[in-house]
């Protein structure tokens, strides 16, 4: 899986309305009514990304959820984060 | 609900290997086997802190879960973050 370089990144991110690239991850947060409706999410999303077999680095405060994609072996972004971040704003589509 | 002093919170902290006071906050890391422990274990907290009415701040990378706990309104740790963290680690001890 090949590192996608930073036009790339942007390009991929403008399909990906409040994601942006930074630190060498694509990062995004969310927030939810409360914990409850905030963690029915990291669940839904859990699920999506154990299937695809990569996982976010991600953090949870009350109603806030924070997340941040990147490729380990490649040393930053590949279209494996792009799989899971769309993946994700799919699991928010679907509770709205 | 009161904040406890520093004194106060090393005791508690005693009978809680592994947690530490760090930044107004107790702390503690955990790790599992894989992504899919981790975030049973946090499903598991999850439901405890939610019946607590306490939540943690906390991350999840892969199979490793920091956790940080602290009472807002207080300013502080407080009882509350205490029975959160037994809690907790009743959770991990039932997965042992």
């Amino acid at each position: 899986m090949q590192k996608l370089n930073e036009k790339e990144i942007q390009q991929h991110l403008e399909s990906l309305p409040g994601w942006e690239y930074r630190d060498n991850a694509i990062e995004t947060s969310l927030e939810f009514k409360d914990f409850k409706d905030a963690f029915t999410v990291m669940t839904r999303i859990a699920f999506e990304a154990e299937s695809q077999n990569h996982h976010p680095e991600w953090s949870n405060v009350y109603n806030n959820v924070s997340i941040r994609l990147s490729t380990h072996d490649a040393g930053g972004v590949t279209k494996k984060d792009f799989e899971l971040a769309r993946a994700i704003e799919d699991v928010i589509d679907d509770g709205n």
